[in-house]
């Protein structure tokens, strides 16, 4: 079933999953011309390939690790930590864990 | 003591603070000309007096409740919760229990 994006002042859960992370998928919550935010489920051992996006993002582990590299250094991201990037600047993460994370991008026209 | 800001790639903890939140004080995490992000305290029974900015604005609850309005609509924001908002709407709360948020603001020149 398709997630709906949540309207704006609509409260939305970003408790950890627990017990139904394993059955949890990547979820877009909203997108405006400015700014995108999701929930990024990755299952134990799964990569996300290194890319780059134009403007800063942030990335909050909510639960699970992973190491997350950026600009060639890699650091492990555990519940609870938070990070964030210029943008254009190369990232990637190996869950060490299953994981779910928060991804606000910048957006530029 | 004043905290610096967060380098880009820097792991920033963003736990529940528990027994020291009644000792931490609202802090900017970092800022770039199109992101703001700052972990606002706010202690039980204050109020955050409404306001507004520019760009969209995401609020994340990371401990505590706070009773939060926006555009004249109240509800409960609990640890674990996250809204948006469009940019230029009025907003503010009032914390139920000491609180810790999240807040990022996306700047527009």
């Amino acid at each position: 079933m398709a997630i709906e994006h949540a309207a704006p002042g609509q409260v939305i859960d970003v408790q950890p999953l627990a017990g139904k992370l394993s059955e949890a998928r990547t979820a877009a919550l909203f997108k405006t011309d400015a700014l995108e935010v999701m929930r990024l489920i990755v299952p134990a051992h799964k990569t996300v390939p290194s890319h780059q996006v134009i403007g800063e993002v942030t990335v909050q582990c909510l639960e699970g690790e992973v190491d997350f590299t950026a600009d060639g250094q890699t650091q492990r991201l555990k519940a609870g930590q938070l990070l964030w990037l210029e943008g254009g600047v190369a990232h990637g993460l190996t869950a060490v864990q299953d994981a779910s994370l928060l991804v606000t991008i910048t957006l530029r026209k």
